[in-house]
């Protein structure tokens, strides 16, 4: 166990979208994902007081309990809904009078679970998480993973499990209790967004198999559109499941050739790596194949009135556009040709505006978790103030 | 051979859609044919005046040949372009001074042609066709074919060859003659468009093979949009099959599973003959097959923005629609769902109208070529003067 560091720490951690794959991944498809450049940003400051602070302003939670209230779990691996039945129960006494809504609840309830079981029995340590996003929340971009593991490699940090964030090792260990954390708020997820949030880059899954990172694989200029139409993704999953069973000879075959656009997506890159192809050409596949997939998706029914629009506005400036993640509304990602003018963008930009939906200039494939020591003027009350405009912009000259 | 009617005569062929397998034909998928409600109208006048006249007002055609000056081929029935030299150079001779458009021209060519087949070696016979059409030209719906199915009928009558076009061996006849009106007109045709045009239901067909009739088949109502967005059908035909050359694992599946919509097609309606789905199950199987055709064609490259938003405006009532043909503009198909009031059907045309498209509400499946003799009212001179929309209303009560 190594000695926590004591500077506040600024970590951030990447959402995550899916670029191939999705729901053909729960037919035993492959499917490719990758980390977003929007971020959970998460301000971290160790103390001696014994207190255990979490304050996350964009979702309104703000919760601090003692240390020494707080049942312990030390280096219990299992599933936190394993735990012992009394242990469940006193942190369920501990959230008592937080009236959060489930998902905020959930977000207090992982911080504690992790408390639980990465704090020492004897320790007066204290600490104050405040965290920040530049993601949409429930919008399928992993929102809860990246906050998952910010908040991981923050504790990890905190009570000497890991004296870094940047060897493998310590990754390992950061992904291992991000996921501990989606346990707790989603029950059963895939690990997939963890994964992402932790390690970055691009990793391709098959539902079952383990996730391989996308050899090659480097980072693209992404317009990622939320379209804010709500959706449910378990109606939109069965509805592509009962088109299966109604019409298997003609969607099992649909649902082959996303598999093989998937595949397709990892050989491009070994070809760009290996330099077969140049950099244009990789583009051009990739926009080829996300025009290809987003149809696909489509025929499956899982498109939407929004996402359409989405992709005749982009797509008069020859921007090819799917959706991303469970459709039926939610978000669509576009790749940006290469070398389209920043000003064509800014075109296409506003006009997704005026149609009413949140349009994100971010990139695709870039770091999983980083820390950074803060520097004056990028204190937390900075983080907690500024806007989501500036955080994105002044955040990223950190 | 039998005595020619000598009553004015007006014959109708209807014109045609392909309902499913556009582009995957080319690659030895099935493909699914019907007739259009949109049809060919031709008046035929027998006199013993020994002149041969035809009149398609709609593209400006108007010609007239002595029947002695027209050279005589009796009984052939090979490809016209096989002809002897000498017969073809006496045809270009009487089409000497013919200034039309290549297509104009070679129905012109067509006409003669078939004369000179078809006409026995001595007759004071003469003839007067005219021909107004219902259907877009050069939008591929088969006009041609229609245009070469009633015009054999005409000529067949006329000389003797058949004596109704209501029995089978006549309709095989028929059939054969107005393909090689089409062979004249586009040198190499499936046969495809002629015999739809002659025998009207629906035919399924894979290149190489023989078209089969539909078991069951009946017809449905329609809307056809024209975007009028003009295209190469070379062109796309070429896209898509550059897109299997670079993406082969993608692109075949997408196409047996276009393949699989066909074979389903042809299911659904035998099933509705043996009355195991209702109708209304039936037209929502032939919606859902539309709607996954048409994303699997934009997958593959050939949709179009104007094609797009004919689907955006009839997708606001629920109406599903697919591009029927090369794609690229061009039209498209919109099955009309089971019950929907006519006032709604009214708006989506206005939309439509309004959008700058041309809607025609029609049906599928039809009848095939029909001859009835003209009564007082609908003489010749109503049937050349009369506006398109006057031709469909008052047609369809003859």
């Amino acid at each position: 166990m190594t000695k926590p560091s004591s500077s506040p720490l600024l970590i951030s951690a990447p959402g995550k979208v899916i670029l191939f794959g999705e729901h053909a991944v729960v037919h035993q498809k492959l499917a490719v994902a990758a980390s977003l450049g929007l971020r959970t940003y998460m301000y971290l400051d160790q103390n001696t007081s014994g207190v255990c602070r979490v304050h996350l302003p964009d979702v309104q939670v703000e919760a601090s309990w003692s240390l020494a209230d707080i049942p312990r779990l030390h280096n219990y691996e299992g599933h936190p809904l394993e735990a012992p039945a009394e242990f469940k129960a006193k942190l369920d006494g501990l959230m008592k009078g937080h009236t959060e809504h489930e998902s905020q609840r959930k977000a207090a309830l992982a911080f504690l679970h992790l408390i639980a079981v990465l704090a020492p029995a004897n320790t007066e340590q204290g600490l104050v998480l405040r965290a920040r996003s530049t993601l949409p929340v429930g919008a399928g971009l992993g929102s809860s993973a990246s906050f998952s593991a910010a908040m991981a490699t923050a504790l990890l940090l905190t009570f000497g499990h890991i004296s870094s964030a940047s060897d493998p090792a310590s990754l390992e260990t950061i992904n291992r209790y991000a996921f501990m954390a989606e346990q707790v708020i989603h029950g059963n997820p895939s690990g997939l967004d963890n994964s992402v949030a932790t390690f970055g880059g691009a990793k391709s899954f098959r539902r079952g198999g383990a996730f391989e990172t996308l050899e090659g694989f480097q980072s693209l200029d992404l317009l990622l559109t939320n379209t804010k139409v709500p959706r449910s993704t378990s109606v939109l999953v069965a509805g592509v499941g009962a088109k299966k069973t109604t019409y298997p000879t003609i969607v099992e075959p649909m649902l082959d050739a996303i598999d093989q656009i998937s595949a397709r997506c990892k050989d491009a890159f070994l070809r760009r790596k290996q330099n077969a192809i140049s950099q244009q050409e990789l583009l051009a596949e990739l926009e080829d194949l996300v025009d290809i997939n987003h149809c696909l998706l489509h025929g499956l029914g899982v498109s939407h009135a929004s996402l359409e629009q989405v992709r005749a506005i982009t797509g008069e400036r020859g921007i090819k556009t799917k959706l991303t993640g469970a459709g039926g509304g939610g978000c669509a990602l576009s790749i940006v040709p290469h070398g389209l003018p920043q000003k064509e963008i800014e075109t296409v930009k506003a006009q997704l505006a005026a149609a009413g939906y949140d349009c994100y200039q971010t990139s695709l494939g870039g770091l999983g978790i980083t820390t950074s020591v803060l520097t004056a003027g990028q204190d937390e009350k900075w983080l907690m103030e500024a806007s989501r405009e500036d955080l994105e912009e002044r955040i990223l000259t950190i």
